[in-house]
């Protein structure tokens, strides 16, 4: 029986200041449709975003990173090197860093390749309950980009692909579950207006991958991201009215997070 | 003489309601400046956007959707072959798809593309003035990606592209045309705000490519995609002052369109 | 000893309203993260933009242009060939140009593209204080695509980078510095929120394209460009909390400035 809790408060309080004093250089390997939301949340919430992806640079870039999130959601054959070049650099310089396997499952080329990239040994998979069933080797077919399944239906897949792997394993939905194989952290608090905005899922990846750079564990660091995001998404929600509107708040609420008002 | 007539607001809210209930796994290969913007407005309207884009991956995926956009906004020679593969395999499967031929007439290299991709017999050509009618043989050089002409010029000229291809032909202004050849729907209601931000033209192709799964002809769904974009754009411009509040209002006022308040 | 003075308001207002009389065609070849951004920013302004970057169409582009930027932001090697026929195609039409520089000095692929791309002599080289330092043959790592040093640091630099290459410098930072080698132009107003909205530089780069159409010297349209800039950053930076509506506020008040109420 695993150990299931939701997140404490505190203990995010205080990545979130540690993130803020350290500024993380979080180097995102990410989609082409949500490259510039990513970069802006990131730098909303208090760390340095760099996109660097030419396969001339990512070995040496991730190497000096304090966190990587290499995210295949546009994975085209020419990305796989610099890919695979920035997470072998990753692993042995020690960077830490973020898998989002977008879309994992519904489409074999990709399904192969995110397969390759777990060889470099992710500190975090992040993604919805069908890529991680799929991962975990079960069937659930996606839709597209979309889950088809319920984030609480994917816990018992997230515990064994976390075992099998190594990696903290986050899967994101209403409620948002993050496991190390053993304990099982809840983050509730998700807003129906965060899946009518592109790429939260992506940012919140790349949120992940700054929190490696000053969070004491990987589960620590996917916890206090997934709760920056549910905290600043319900606020965004309750002064909002629909997604355009939405995603500037959520900007804002999660740049004033923790700020004297 | 042509039938001439203004869209039907009924008809329209009823393909709306349509759109929400199927919630359309839209396909988009589009331009890199407007793929996230792009996604936001299909979310925004209620349907499930995917920008897959490797070759490896086009063809399977437009067999699978509701409705394909193909975008030349950005092409460079590598995106010919996933964009031409992506065609072919919506023309097989019978998934209608959508092209925009941005800046076709003014730029050679495109403008060939175009014409081979049209082979594949798109349901919907979506352009402004000038693409339209360099399409329909006529010259009429735009500025980069803007018209020179006015929508109202290129009518004749997309009775003409419609015969010659099969394709209902939509020439965006500020008053849309759309035409199946035959008749000749007119959608006023465009404002100059949505010509002040980037991607409006492109987002409403991907749009059409969502009605396209749900509504009863091609007519019908470029109708009802240009009417529900003059509807939240004139709702946006009469909100705010300027692009940027005016883009998220656009986004907030599609996602709003037709719920109770 | 320099010549050292702050902007002219009254130049700079003339300098807008030729921009929004001529409309000027701006060609941007620039980063995946900023693209959208960037061409909305220069619509707010009254240019513009086209963002054609295939190798077989940026020659012909930068050639009828009334302004080019060159910005290495993800560049990668199969960005060179187009950037450097989009460099060569407006050194031979006589298209002025903006070379950004991003991050150069801190990665060596980058920065020796960067190299040669200065032999196309471009009309101004905008950065932040980092990058030209580097340029400038001075060691000023900078962290990623920020800059660790403050724009003041650089105007040295700046100086001989200008009188070596023969183009304005613009060291972008909480005061602008701009350079012909011989006058430096001081543009104060930029605000905290500036560097928290991702890509408000490479945009400010775009916009130096933009008036390079109209402007009478290079050294005006970096200028005009810098305090366009800084008065709609103060103005957006007064009506909002946070960088999300930061952003949006930014764009409506390019749109806005100068214009009755």
């Amino acid at each position: 029986m695993s150990k299931r809790q939701t997140f404490d408060l505190s203990a995010v309080s205080e990545d979130l200041a540690r993130l803020r004093e350290a500024n993380p250089l979080t180097h995102c390997i990410t989609n082409l449709v949500v490259t510039g939301f990513t970069a802006n949340v990131v730098l909303a919430v208090g760390a340095s975003p760099a996109m660097v992806i030419a396969a001339e640079e990512v070995g040496a870039f991730a190497a000096i990173a304090s966190g990587l999130l290499i995210n295949v959601g546009t994975i085209t054959s020419g990305d796989v090197e610099p890919m695979t070049i920035a997470a072998r650099a990753a692993q042995a310089a020690g960077t830490p860093w973020v898998l989002d396997p977008v879309a994992a499952g519904a489409l074999r080329f990709r399904t192969e390749i995110v397969e390759r990239l777990l060889e470099h040994k992710p500190s975090i998979i992040r993604g919805n309950a069908s890529e991680i069933l799929a991962l975990a080797g079960e069937s659930a077919g996606g839709k597209g980009v979309e889950s088809t399944a319920d984030s609480s239906e994917a816990i018992d897949g997230a515990r064994r692909l976390a075992a099998r792997t190594g990696a903290v394993v986050a899967v994101s939905g209403v409620v948002d579950h993050v496991t190390d194989g053993e304990q099982v952290v809840d983050v509730p608090g998700g807003h129906v207006l965060l899946t009518k905005v592109t790429g939260t899922g992506c940012a919140l990846g790349a949120v992940m991958a700054s929190f490696l750079g000053v969070s004491q564990t990987p589960l620590s660091a996917a916890v206090s991201a997934s709760a920056v995001f549910a905290l600043a998404g319900e606020r965004a929600a309750g002064e909002t009215r629909g997604p355009g509107g939405f995603a500037a708040a959520l900007l804002d609420n999660l740049y004033l997070l923790g700020r004297p008002e």
